[in-house]
């Protein structure tokens, strides 16, 4: 008894209700991305070792959860596999990999969980899930506009109607960040800073991008730019290279008017997403009381490439399984029916000799349709009600020695303790009947 | 490009045909585990090191993937996580961590990813799904009756009906080894290699058991009782210690009428079972035309209390459900409905004017019930419907100029190659009422 029984830091144990919790919002993310022409795919949860590192930039690296050598090797400490760190990486892999047998625009979905060495704190965990939807093959900005649809009805469908989109692009960042003159080997050190403008506020990043060798002058350009719509607007007006990425934008949020996602989304400059591979539009999902967002993508055009030697268009947005479900709680979003217990009748033992007929009613009252459990054993009648009532399970079906001479069962109600001796053909249709109607 | 892109050895990417078999197995598992009054639970991928170690026997921990301590300990080589190695020492550890939390009677099913370092062979991967259910804290053979009559359940809905089940006690090989002068010390050993009596036959068998230091008489009279019911009875049946293991069997045979698994359960005295934690009855699923087994399981009584520092009854059974979709694919045993492609219709693209109609027209669609996928750009409508075709798309949806302007849409059936023009707001239900009749 040396061992400690908790979950390893950092992970959690699901318990049924909150496994009940997770495979409610997991349905409905699956039946709209399956709406929306979107096919699943699943991964190893491990992948070579080279596969992954220099993908997430170095502070990735050293997240990454590494598996030892097995065998004669194993002593020597090193590593050849590691955990998936996110779906996006495996899934240029998979592109590379199976590039023959997948479709011209090949939409998967993806609902699986990834490990990372983070810290853990409130609401961060080491393994937690990812739900993401990419597609690969075309960069026209029917793409954006079908992901942040669906992202938006699978939140309209669980609830939510305070969330908004920002919407973002990388070539825009850029050019302001020419224009503020600030140096192409700071630019992806700049958004990374950048990106935690709502997480450490202005003077946070301003001293973060001067920390980072930018000079005050330029950092104090940037902040005007990215704090207001206009000023940004003015001063990447000028740039050349701001002109596509603008128009894509624009087409993106005139395409977006009649789905879900109007009135949802908004181009918001200083929005720059922290991962390293976005080529194109970025996009991120936040409601007001979450710290912190609900999901997030964009364009990676060039990452695919990294597996395949030639580059292919790529979109993709994640939702947060983790904090979707902890937002939803903490407001109540959650159907009463998710709460339900583990069975709609629970059948009693009456003595030693009727177990052959607690097992055969159970039986017969699940070719009903109904889930029942079995008391396993014989045990005084009161003790088993009482078990029963512990669990909310709503009838107990009881064959004593009576009813058994008889053809009958008797059901008690375990809400109003009212009891009633039925045929046993009719137990299931008015277990069934009586717990649709209270 | 010098990384390979195939997934690592062992183990697979799942693309859109495999997930659809595998969640179709799911679901029906699932869905029958329920019905049983079984609760869903998972745990994290991986257990602290010292949770796993000594829990499989020696060969078990050379088999486990083992996780690197991060941080300034990665180069030191030591490991302190490790990957699950089976769904049931978490389950332990569950049961003892939240045992004020959990029922008296705590069954939970449990469907999640395995781990182990074996070597790769046809059929046998080093990541694997595992579909357990265990019932925690009663002797009762309820227990065993009710988890042989789900896993028949599950079966024969999933079409299933050649399969047979093995049923044998661990007390009963002991009383066997004992009757035959086998030291105690030697009945571990002794039932690795009895397991393997399928596999290697009789002579393979002799020779491991000598070698493992069996005296040469007594592996002949284990051999001649573990190939005849009648002789092993004739041996074991004059150890006092037979009795009542002899008699649970026979109860749980007796209680088998009249359920699913009637007719498929019979006592095998060669049944041994590989693992150390076993300490009752135990149980296996074969069909004829796979070697191994598609499930088993057993009491083992003793495990929880490895972490609970009490002993508490326990009994499962898990579906090997890689094996069962190799079986169920080799026979053709899938519904057609399970290839069905990733959409019911695709909308085309007329031209660039036209994005805005398709974008409106797909959400439609989607509200009428359908999965829809957009052909993401203009391209020539030739194009299109190829592609649509290409993924068995079976309707494709137009609309031109004339089509928009009179409030229709163009249906053409990929099949039949009919094409018609109907009201907008009737193409969903058309497509929808000839998607079920065709």
């Amino acid at each position: 008894m040396s061992t400690s029984t908790k979950p390893p830091s950092g992970t959690r144990d699901f318990l049924p209700e909150d496994i009940r919790r997770r495979e409610y919002v997991i349905g409905v993310v699956r039946s709209v991305y399956e709406r929306y022409g979107f096919e699943p795919l699943e991964t190893p949860a491990f992948e070579n070792i080279e596969t992954l590192l220099g993908k997430y930039g170095d502070e990735g690296n050293k997240l990454i959860f590494k598996i030892l050598k097995r065998g004669e090797h194993e002593s020597t400490g090193e590593a050849d596999l590691a955990l998936r760190y996110d779906l996006t990486v495996p899934l240029a892999r998979v592109v590379a990999q199976y590039q023959n047998q997948l479709p011209k625009f090949f939409k998967r979905y993806q609902i699986q969980p990834v490990w990372r060495a983070d810290r853990p704190a409130k609401g961060r965990f080491r393994e937690f899930f990812q739900c993401d939807i990419d597609s690969i093959g075309s960069t026209s900005p029917v793409v954006e506009v079908e992901q942040l649809s669906a992202v938006s009805e699978i939140l309209t469908r669980l609830g939510f109607a305070d969330y908004t989109i920002q919407l973002n692009h990388r070539a825009l960042l850029s050019a302001m960040l020419e224009a503020a003159n600030v140096p192409a080997a700071l630019h992806g050190e700049a958004l990374v800073a950048i990106d935690k403008l709502d997480k450490i506020g202005r003077d946070g990043v301003t001293k973060e991008l001067v920390a980072r060798g930018i000079d005050p002058p330029s950092v104090e350009i940037c902040l005007r730019a990215l704090t207001s719509e206009s000023t940004f607007d003015d001063i990447v007006s000028g740039h050349e290279a701001a002109r596509q990425p603008r128009a894509h934008i624009d087409r993106i949020l005139g395409l977006l008017a009649g789905t879900p996602a109007a009135g949802h989304v908004a181009f918001v400059p200083r929005l720059a997403r922290g991962l390293s591979y976005y080529t194109g539009a970025i996009m991120e999902i936040s409601v007001p009381d979450l710290a912190g967002s609900l999901g997030g993508g964009g364009r990676y055009d060039n990452l695919v490439g990294m597996f395949l030697g030639r580059d292919v268009p790529a979109c993709g947005f994640s939702l947060g399984l983790e904090r979707i479900i902890v937002v939803m709680t903490e407001r109540g979003m959650f159907p009463a029916s998710v709460g339900g217990g583990n069975a709609d009748v629970m059948v009693t033992i009456w003595n030693d000799a009727s177990l052959a007929d607690a097992v055969l009613l159970a039986g017969d009252l699940r070719n009903g349709g109904l889930r029942v459990d079995v008391y396993p054993e014989p045990d005084k009648l009161g003790k088993q009600f009482k078990y029963a009532s512990s669990r909310n399970v709503p009838f107990v079906a009881i064959v004593g020695d009576d009813e058994k001479a008889n053809g009958a069962v008797s059901v008690k109600d375990m809400n109003s303790g009212a009891q009633q001796t039925l045929p046993r053909a009719d137990v299931a249709a008015f277990i069934a009947r009586t717990s649709r109607t209270s």
